[in-house]
């Protein structure tokens, strides 16, 4: 863009949001310009603040009559780019942090009204305050944000009892494209007065409208809790003390993660003040946890389903927390296994899917092929079994070289792809499509499913003014 | 339409389904042109039966390309004509109920697939074969099917722990206007590959495509239920309840109904074999149901909250079911109120919701305003409390005349949907549209949710084809 023409233009977004509030400092922008994983690194006019709905709704107004591209951007933790501009210095981000209000807890009605700036943690606190469960909870939670959780319909270690973010949302305030606002924030539990538009939203990454504002389902907070540390055989046996669990407590599995040796090994390795929970090594591990409203008994029903399991030759042995330090030092082996790949040299990621039953088999078969295209690499799948969403990610063979490595990061992404097709799974199970799995679903999804996708974006976004290059 | 073009017509079609699926007796058609509380009553050129999906989008390819209009009806038991066909003639009716194939029950996975012709009842006894639950349910199960369940986003009073229709669906096998088919019979828990289709065409009461499969979600089946009839003053002190149960069970409050005197009366009147469960009369009342997996306390625990509840004078008297017959018992007086209506006169409908804690401020000026309307009418509000889910019907005056009464149901609905306007309400909580509430949507709705259903109408549907006249 000419200088004339850009300087024109800042000025123009200065008068709808005021000038404190377009960013083009180099310093402040470039944290937005650039995801954590380091994978995508764009280019900006500028970042544009707005501190209100209405301004939301002027800016895209102005954006959608001058085809100036718009990129949606919460606590930019995403994991596949949608929240990064490209290249061109074109387009601009609108960061959503400035719309950070609670608006409403409303305990009795078990909902909150927030806006899209709110931080999970925030949000997760707000809930708490009320003596309530905002139950969406992942890593990143102290720095992503509402807005971004249901753009991308995230999802963590609650979705086992809870739901993925958008079973959590009750409505939804959205501009739309040329700034009219959908004022859709629903405290009602049924509702069947047309089109669900709210769910179009959630997981759209930005690409069909902004959501502004959510109203969010709220939960009794558990009274009490009961933690596990499992060693297992393989998945199968993980599969079934799932099983088991659901058939002693139903919707009593709050959390149900499988971990791998080698998994728990890195982390023993990497991670500071970790400890081996069991007495001996086990090949698999399942980290358990139950929710209540009754405190007094659950631990004893902890107790009395590991011991079931044990006398079926499910359960190899197992810890129980006995305090909550004991609980969180559980916690924190699950939580560091992400981080404690990195110093084990390259890490190729697959947030895949597949239907519950199959996930023992899937992980077997994917397992092989790895082996079979490179007998180094060194599997490391984990993540939440409850869902059938395995993070399968491979580290390089040790003393290999990382950039030799990750350069065939996309042949190691089919081999393992093929197998998550034969078992009907999803490439993208969490993290969504954004810019790193753009090419990956126009090969991958159902082809009606994909022009119905087309015919919508057309519909909505028709200047393609709205986070272009995501998604489709 | 003329004879010639219609014989001409009547013959393609049967070129796609067979002869004996394209039914012209006027026999056999009256009971698929009219639902059940006679509001509406259509003519169609025929009504098809396919039997394959591949049926459907022949089927549907050809209405597109030739501009035959499309009703497609389950089992025809929708209360707001939504599967009714027009006066013209020139309709189709297209059934789906030789689409009624289960076509897999996964118990590990908690999935089931069936084709949208299988009847809700049968779809729950195909989930208790493999010991699972299905935990829609309503009273018309035995004859509504799940795809007019999940067209019409059904609820039920199971929603209270399970979610709508909606929430127990993972994937959707659709067949679009044109004939293309979206393959979406997902069994997965997490899938984050593009835009949500699928609860686009939920609730869409097949104006958008028509669903011939879906995938469901199933539950393991609660081990323990335990049932309490109760004597409360008001409905606010049914919300204390309420919140008491949550706090107590959490998820465990597996239904929550409340009812009013006047509707007991009502059925004690006209229901045969029907008795009063507590020794008293009682203002207002609450049937309540927890369930569990383990069985041994949970009648405990409903004691001990109705011992609380008694203490803090939310609960006057209450009758614990001790015997399955009881509990039936007490599921009959929730279940025969609608239809102990009738022998009291015209019945003036609302299907309404509030948010949860808007329901007891809801009933009382909802009331008020209808007494200042017409002081003999006489109110019956009951439903699905923990769902915010009102139905908030209103009986004629004793010997008044009926004609004349139902004669006002318009004024009536204004002076009602005033009320849930100030509450921020919905005008069709669990119902829909179809015809009935057309016109109210287009006046009540968020105009620019109602510019986005269109759009999105025009996209999916641009030859108008499916269910003309519904709901936009």
């Amino acid at each position: 863009m000419k200088d004339a023409a850009a300087k024109k233009r800042l000025a123009e977004l200065a008068e709808i949001v005021g000038p404190a509030h377009v960013v083009t400092d180099p310093q402040v922008l470039e944290g937005h310009l650039v995801e954590r994983r380091g994978l995508y690194h764009g280019r900006a006019l500028a970042m544009v603040r707005p501190g209100a709905t209405e301004e939301i709704a002027r800016l895209l107004h102005y954006c959608n009559e001058t085809r100036l591209a718009v990129v949606p951007q919460g606590g930019n933790t995403g994991l596949v780019g949608g929240q990064i501009p490209d290249q061109s210095g074109a387009e601009i981000i609108l960061s959503l942090q400035r719309m950070n209000t609670v608006r409403e807890v409303d305990p009795l009605s078990n909902v909150m009204v927030v806006e899209a700036g709110v931080t999970l943690a925030a949000a997760q606190e707000a809930a708490e305050r009320a003596d309530r469960l905002f139950p969406l909870s992942l890593a990143s939670e102290g720095t992503c944000t509402i807005g971004g959780n249901l753009s991308t319909n995230a999802g963590g270690v609650g979705v086992v009892a809870y739901g993925n973010a958008r079973d959590l949302a009750l409505g939804l305030e959205v501009v739309l494209a040329n700034g009219a606002v959908i004022s859709g924030l629903s405290k009602l539990r049924k509702d069947n007065t047309g089109y669900d538009l709210k769910d179009l939203f959630i997981g759209a990454e930005g690409t069909l409208g902004v959501i502004s504002a959510a109203s969010l389902k709220l939960f009794p907070r558990p009274r009490a809790m009961a933690t596990a540390f499992a060693g297992i055989p393989d998945p199968a046996a993980a599969l079934k003390l799932l099983a088991l669990a659901r058939d002693f407590v139903g919707h009593g599995v709050s959390s149900f993660e499988l971990l791998p040796r080698i998994g728990l090994d890195f982390v023993l390795r990497h991670a500071p003040g970790s400890r081996d929970p069991l007495s001996s090594p086990h090949p698999w591990y399942v980290l358990i946890e139950l929710s209540a409203q009754q405190s007094g008994r659950l631990e004893d029903t902890l107790a009395e389903l590991l011991a079931a399991a044990m006398e079926q030759g499910i359960v190899a042995d197992a810890a129980i927390a006995a305090t909550l330090d004991q609980r969180n030092a559980f916690w924190r082996l699950r939580e560091d296994m992400s981080d404690a790949q990195r110093p084990e040299g390259g890490s190729i990621k697959h947030d895949v899917s597949v239907p519950v039953s199959a996930t023992a088999a899937f992980i077997a078969e994917a397992s092989a092929a790895v082996q079979n295209f490179m007998p180094d690499a060194r599997v490391v799948a984990f993540g939440h079994l409850g869902d059938g969403n395995i993070h399968f990610n491979v580290s390089q063979p040790v003393d290999a070289d990382k950039a030799a490595f990750l350069d065939r990061w996309r042949e190691m992404n089919a081999v393992v792809h093929a197998v998550v097709k034969r078992y009907g799974g999803s490439i993208s199970a969490e993290h969504g499509i954004g810019q790193l799995k753009r090419a990956l679903l126009a090969e991958t999804k159902d082809p009606a499913a994909l022009d119905v996708m087309r015919l919508i974006k057309a519909a909505l976004d028709p200047n393609g003014v709205l986070n272009p290059g995501k998604v489709l």
